[in-house]
């Protein structure tokens, strides 16, 4: 697999919870951190999702959001991975931001570069990178 | 709290519509305006959201369209956000476009360079703010 | 309407399978292609959608990322339209990737530039366009 998104992760389904268009999957990653996804009942059924099973979670950089300090809030994003700046590319409009997670999987998230330079974002600072259950798009091996 | 959403409106809760998996919370912001956000229901639990609860509603800009001739159309995104295009920063790829809302409160979207070279944008004009329900991430004081 | 969607596919209603809160609508393009959108069951009434109804799928650039090689692996995401790449406008942080369908739509993706570069895409060469059923919009004539 070649695919465009800047995130994917190797983990383990944990458990399915099935609701009438979509279920809820939980992931375990190495580390014990966890992801959790959104797809619909046709994704569970064709990618035979059962808990056990290896899969990888892909997470557009575009869906992910840097949370610089989440001191006094509480989000409903469920995915919440918290880790050190690793890197940063800036352009005229987005930045590209690497946050490097304990254990050493990398997350990529491109927001704009004014909300970079308000939060001033820099390398080795910490920061957790946050996005929606129904951003994460799953895959197993054919 | 210091994240990169470029997008973070205080408003109020006024309903929640519990589903299987997921509930839709409907938000009042000042001036009358309304944000409809999807969250799943463990988010509705450990968040406590419930009529009348103030909370914060969260929207990337890559998340946002932006309408400028909504004439003879209905869509299906529940959010549209009737404003004046403030202002523009363009990059080779991307355009961030500011909307300010008759409630004084600015939108900001991320559109590609070429849409926004195509719908002629510019401040001074209207415009409105298109997001779909689930892109909204609620967020409440801890 | 003009609106900043890079995508805007016209296509009829093939099938609505309601859920609790949202519905799956499964939608045909012209050339035996189909969409898989995800809406709210209040735009479902609001919009009228049912089988046989001409309908507009709008997705976001930056809700669509680039295949170039999907052997090994099985996605959850609903959608994957098959082309050839016909164009990339590069950026510091992003790239605009076209890909023109068999049927002659162009499908726009907005993905990170380092994740073009690494996956070398070139005009001319196949790849596939996924993103999730959450992430379309749906639009009818008002």
């Amino acid at each position: 697999m070649k695919i465009s998104a800047r995130n994917v992760f190797d983990g383990t389904v944990e458990a399915v919870k099935p609701g009438a268009i979509n279920s809820e999957v939980d992931i375990a990653l190495p580390g014990g951190m966890k992801i959790v996804a959104t797809v619909t009942n046709d994704s569970i059924t064709e990618l035979g999702l059962t808990a056990g099973k290896a899969v990888k979670a892909l997470i557009k950089a575009s869906s992910v959001l840097v949370l610089a300090d989440g001191s006094g809030v509480k989000l409903s994003a469920r995915n919440r991975l918290e880790g050190t700046i690793s890197g940063l590319i800036e352009g005229p409009v987005s930045t590209e931001v690497a946050i490097t997670l304990p254990n050493g999987y990398k997350v990529y998230a491109t927001i704009t570069h004014e909300a970079s330079v308000a939060l001033g974002l820099k390398p080795g600072l910490p920061a957790t990178a946050v996005f929606k259950a129904p951003s994460v798009i799953l895959g197993v091996s054919a």
